[in-house]
């Protein structure tokens, strides 16, 4: 299965029609238990990185981390104005 | 089937053992066809964050991009030096 399709199959059923969705997947495995885990600081300066590009609202981000011994993965979600939703706001 | 799991399955099998590995997964789904696609400029930016934190070696990174009407899908793969390396090598 591709990605497109994992990503394709996880928006399906989604009841809003009008907003662009983005999606972070950030996963870090560890060779060693002693890695430090820098998943959190990253997801803040990727937040802000997004916003450059596009209007986020913080209300519309949800942040999920996963942890355990040698793998994390954090996910975020963040639901985005339309394209015409954006024009029409500035 | 959880996140950790699909990682945890896309990196077994690997052969090198003694690095860390980040994935990056950014899926940009977009309501209108007439959005724009960041996705490759937001991945220049978001491998300069990623270089504060750790070493990353050019050659080392794997970039994929799946492109279509409404959906793109960006796949960043980074193989890290693991911890005890990156201590020898100060």
């Amino acid at each position: 299965m591709s990605l497109m399709n994992l990503f394709r199959r996880s928006s399906a059923g989604s009841a809003t029609a009008a907003r662009d969705r983005l999606q972070i997947l950030l996963a870090h495995e560890r060779a060693s238990i002693n890695g430090a885990d820098f998943l959190p600081q990253l997801q803040r300066e990727i937040l802000e990185v997004i916003r450059k590009y596009v209007q986020v609202d913080d209300q519309r981000v949800q942040v999920k981390l996963d942890s355990d011994k040698n793998l994390s993965v954090l996910e975020v979600n963040i639901e985005l104005p339309a394209v015409t939703d954006r024009r029409a706001a500035r």
